[in-house]
Order: C-alpha cells, then sequence, then structure tokens
C-alpha cells in the first residue's frame, strides 16, 4: 500500500482497480486549540476524532447508495479507521460544494448586510475553491466555466446533485431533532467512468447542525445521531 | 437645490421631476495618497478630478445616448462640474457589475491559481454589493435572489445590458489604441419608469485602462483619449 498523499485529516494510499484507502486521523481543523470544521489549519489532535468521523460517513454514505446517489464509497472498516473508496479526479485543484438552510459563518460574514443571523436559506448552494493561501474565496458558474474549470451543464449537474444529497442528509438529522444549518461536500469525476460523483467524508467537520438552537460540535454530533 | 447625499466623489441634489444633480467632486478614492478607483476611501483631493471624470462621463453617455441604451443621463454642465440625471432606485443597498476583459485586480487576488496576471476573459461579469465594512464581497445570482435583492430574470438582463454597454466602452477606446481591462458599472430603476437604467459615472475611476500594456492612470486616461 502507497501512501499517495498526506492531507490535514485523513492520509491517502494507493490500491489496486483504481481504488483508494482513505486513512481517517485524529488531527481536526481549527485555530487556537478549538475546533472549526470551517478552518484551513489543524488546530489540534482529539482522540477518537478519525473514528467518529468515518462512523458519520460510513452511515451517510450508506444510506445514499440505498438511494442510489453516485458517490465514491466502497467499504468501510472501523476497527482499521480507514475506508475504501474509488479513485476520482477532482475539479481542478479542488472544489468544495456549500448547500445552506441557515445563514451562519462565511454567508453570515459577507452577506450580513442582507441577512441575520440564523436566517433561513432555500438550500442555497455556492461553490468555494480549495486554495488555502487565499482564503477559498467563493466563486461563480460563469467564472468556472472561463477558467476551464467547470462546464456550465456540469455546474448545474453538481447544484442539483447537492440539493438532492443535502436534503437526504438534512432529512436523516431531523430523525434526531438535529438541524443542519449548513454542508460542504466534495465531487470529482470517477478516474475509470468520468461520471461525476460525490467524494471525501460526510461527517459533523463538513457541517454545521443545531439542536433547539444550540450549536452541537461534531464530536457530539457524533454521540447524538448515532449513540 | 437641497442637498440629498454627500458621496465620497460627488454629492447629490435634488431637482423637482425625478432628477438629481451630480456635483463631482476632486476627492479620489485611495490609499496612502495614491489614487485607487478600487479603494473604500477617500485617499487624497486632485485639482481638477472631478472635471475629468465628468468630461469622460458625460462622452460616454452621450455614446450610449446614440445607441440608444438606457441610462440616467440627461445633461452635463463642463463649467459647473455637474451632471442632471433622472433620479433612480438602487438594487438593495447597491450593487456594482463588473465586467472583465483581463485577469488583474481582485479577481486575480482570488482566482491566481487558475489564471495568470492580464490573461484573456471573455467579457466575464461578477455583481458586488457596496458594502465597505464587508469589503464588497462578490454575490452569486441564486444569493441575490435568495436574499431578495434582484431576481433571476433581472439579473440575466443585468448581466447582457452589461456586455453590450462595456464593449461600447471598449470600442471607442480602442479608437485611441487604449485597452480595456476592467470596468465597473451600477445600475438601478428609474424612478419614474421602473426601468433598469445605467447609473452613476463612466470615468478613469471606474476602469482599468492600459495603453501597450502600460497601465494609465484615470487622469492620464482622460488626456490620452479626450486630449
Amino acid at each position: 500500500m502507497i501512501l499517495k498523499y498526506k492531507g490535514k485529516t485523513k492520509d491517502v494510499y494507493s490500491l489496486s482497480d483504481n481504488q483508494v484507502l482513505l486513512k481517517f486521523k485524529d488531527d481536526v481543523t481549527g485555530e487556537n486549540g478549538v475546533f472549526d470544521p470551517g478552518a484551513n489549519t489543524v488546530g489540534l489532535t482529539i482522540d477518537g476524532a478519525g473514528k467518529s468521523g468515518l462512523k458519520m460517513t460510513k452511515y451517510f454514505f450508506e444510506v445514499l447508495a440505498q438511494k442510489n446517489v453516485l458517490t465514491h464509497y466502497v467499504s468501510a472498516d472501523l476497527n482499521e479507521v480507514s475506508m475504501i473508496v474509488k479513485e476520482a479526479v477532482p475539479f481542478g485543484k479542488g472544489l468544495e460544494v456549500i448547500c445552506r438552510y441557515r445563514a451562519v459563518g462565511s454567508f453570515l460574514r459577507r452577506y450580513g448586510a442582507y441577512c441575520t443571523e440564523g436566517q433561513k436559506l432555500d438550500a442555497l448552494v455556492e461553490v468555494t475553491i480549495k486554495d488555502d493561501e487565499r482564503g477559498d474565496p467563493t466563486i461563480s458558474d460563469d467564472t468556472l466555466a472561463e477558467l476551464g474549470v467547470l462546464k456550465r451543464e456540469e455546474y448545474a449537474v453538481l447544484k442539483e446533485r447537492t440539493k438532492e444529497i443535502c436534503h437526504i442528509i438534512k432529512d436523516e438529522l431531523a430523525k434526531k431533532d438535529l438541524e443542519l444549518y449548513d454542508i460542504k461536500l466534495e465531487f470529482g469525476r470517477d478516474k475509470a467512468t468520468d461520471e461525476i460523483i460525490l467524494i471525501d467524508e460526510i461527517s459533523g467537520g463538513n457541517m454545521r447542525v443545531y439542536k433547539g438552537g444550540v450549536y452541537i460540535s461534531p464530536l457530539d454530533l457524533e454521540k447524538e445521531f448515532l449513540g
């Protein structure tokens, strides 16, 4: 098993047959010792964070598989804290697709002149480019097309698929009285088939979830949701 | 004549018949004493800057009128350094519509991972909200619709009209071997008819223009173009 890439929260190993193994780590992103899924730097190490993220990810990818949503998921091994996935090619240097149900975080920081904190949003989709140095700027469909990152038709596919997937996740969380405020997904092209598929993980580290108006941290979320 | 609003570079006076008078000032935006049309603060005062901006604005609005483009322009008085315009209602708290022919400025700062300085762009339109405090963030058509600032159809109209207007301005500049790299327009609704019209000014302070690859400052531009 050859180490392909050391990520902030996961290491990636090459397998045969266009598959890779993702090893979830206990490193989490954050600043000043506080776990912040939106941060770009690894802030701290929390025992069990990797396994917690994998449990959530396994759960959601298996729900999506039942609903015939195309994803990179093959299997997960909770003991080894690893997941086998189809190898995928990212769009450009990587895009993040955010789906927003309430105005919080960077959305509120940008558009606070036009909305109030926690205001409902109708599954609003935004795309950002993964670029730590430039603060992960948002990017429009026109700009993605102009810079050759994504065709307009592909953007439309990404947007619709994001809404579909996020509604499923939102509904799952709602079963435990948990409310999804926003969530960040990643997509890529299946290396074998070139189809657009959901990649990366789906865990507390990718979403903001509240219960009765109170924010639930990623690790508490796993306990509330799966415990 | 009642002072309605004191702007950074223009003061606005109420007239009758849904008209207002814009008094161009010699204050220009910039930082640390350098004229920077992209800046949000008034940096310095330059004798003749107001008149220079008005001369350019008068020229371009009169060209646009000949081509039947809807604008707020009524007349200009170079001696009084003032312009009479139709009163317009801004979209939300004001939007700026940028048309880009080359990658420079904030576009390059945001998307430098995907383009090189000065790379050609195909009349790429971006919208930003006027919000000094939040650094005039870009905003998508979806977000403008979600926040009730602009309907999707209105965004489409704005985008097409922006391209049409900017091509006219680009062609005018090209007659003097001047190349338009990017330009910022403002639109509003005609208070009398509710039609979407081009408002504000069209001067060196709203555009980046180069000659043979060398940037031409706003005041030099007026001399090169109209001198």
